[in-house]
């Protein structure tokens, strides 16, 4: 069995944003030498995701605000962990929402994907350096 | 280490639906001759699910009522991703709040479920084939 | 390919609650010997989660009240799984927005972990022991 890890560190200068890393992730398999395994990619900090998905600004959009609607930042005092004085309690929930990791299928030496999936980091709490984690085990 | 791949494809007459596909999975397991190791099954498409809960018609109803009044799917026009000509801005919600895939341990050849687990493609966007992915690796 | 396998049982005396299993998950880690590889460790009840985020009680009690808010207990009779005589219905959602499971890297022995990553067992329907499985794959 081969295994190969590989960290992404990302420097988002907003509260949030979604950023495509399928390319990175696509490296880091041809680095690998694995052609059928598993690819886990999943974010190192708990206020941000990895998830698959469409590579569209207008849904990317629309998830912002679904997600502002579904787990709001303000106001900020409504949460309690946010009273270890923090401001982003709204980012652990958001985080859950999208979820922390994918797994994907490599197959011949690929990307196992549906037509439209891409991989991307969800930051929901930037302005500093963070970490996505790639770890491929396989033949 | 083994490694065994198999498509499904589904074309569901309707708009949403939930889909028992864990006769599948137990069938590819068994094609697969792996009797330790993981199990991967995703989604091939962005606007679907696979996902573990419950074979009970009741709660299939309650989660087709919940996710539509989470990520209503009217009105079309309050999606961005709507203006590309599509009307399924929901569905790459609901696929979100359900997930896109599940990890399954393989354990002395069977799936190593809790009492009640059934694996489920959940579909937010039919009316056309799509496909999910069961990818196992193993000894 | 080594593999391992290990339940944990909860008994928790309340209806919901958040338990931290990193430590149970390191033993088991220990235990295996393996040192490169993946780690699944999943909830095997489909009304309870395992997700990895901060172990912080103030995010707890958020947590708690942002899936309560999400995925109300109440009204019992407004959930059609209840009418099979369960009044777990909100269970269900709550696991769904939790997740059933994580996958973990193990890289040179360890569980891969960026700086405040914990495993947690999320019960949202307790007072009966309940299981989860960890299941370790490498080398």
């Amino acid at each position: 069995m081969k295994s190969y890890r590989k960290e992404l560190t990302f420097n988002v200068p907003s509260r949030r944003a979604f950023i495509n890393i399928t390319p990175d992730v696509q490296t880091a398999l041809r680095d690998s030498g694995i052609t059928e395994g598993l690819c886990l990619v999943n974010a190192m900090h708990i206020t941000a995701s990895v998830f698959i998905n469409d590579d569209e600004p207008g849904l990317h959009h629309d998830y912002d605000a679904w997600l502002e609607h579904l787990a709001p930042h303000e106001p900020v005092s409504s949460y309690r962990h946010n009273r270890t004085g923090e401001d982003n309690a709204d980012a652990h929930m958001k985080r859950q929402l999208m979820g922390r990791e994918v797994v994907v299928a490599i197959s011949g030496g690929k990307l196992d994907f549906g037509p439209w999936e891409q991989i991307f980091y969800g930051e929901f709490d930037g302005r500093r350096p963070k970490r996505a984690l790639i770890k491929i085990i396989g033949a």
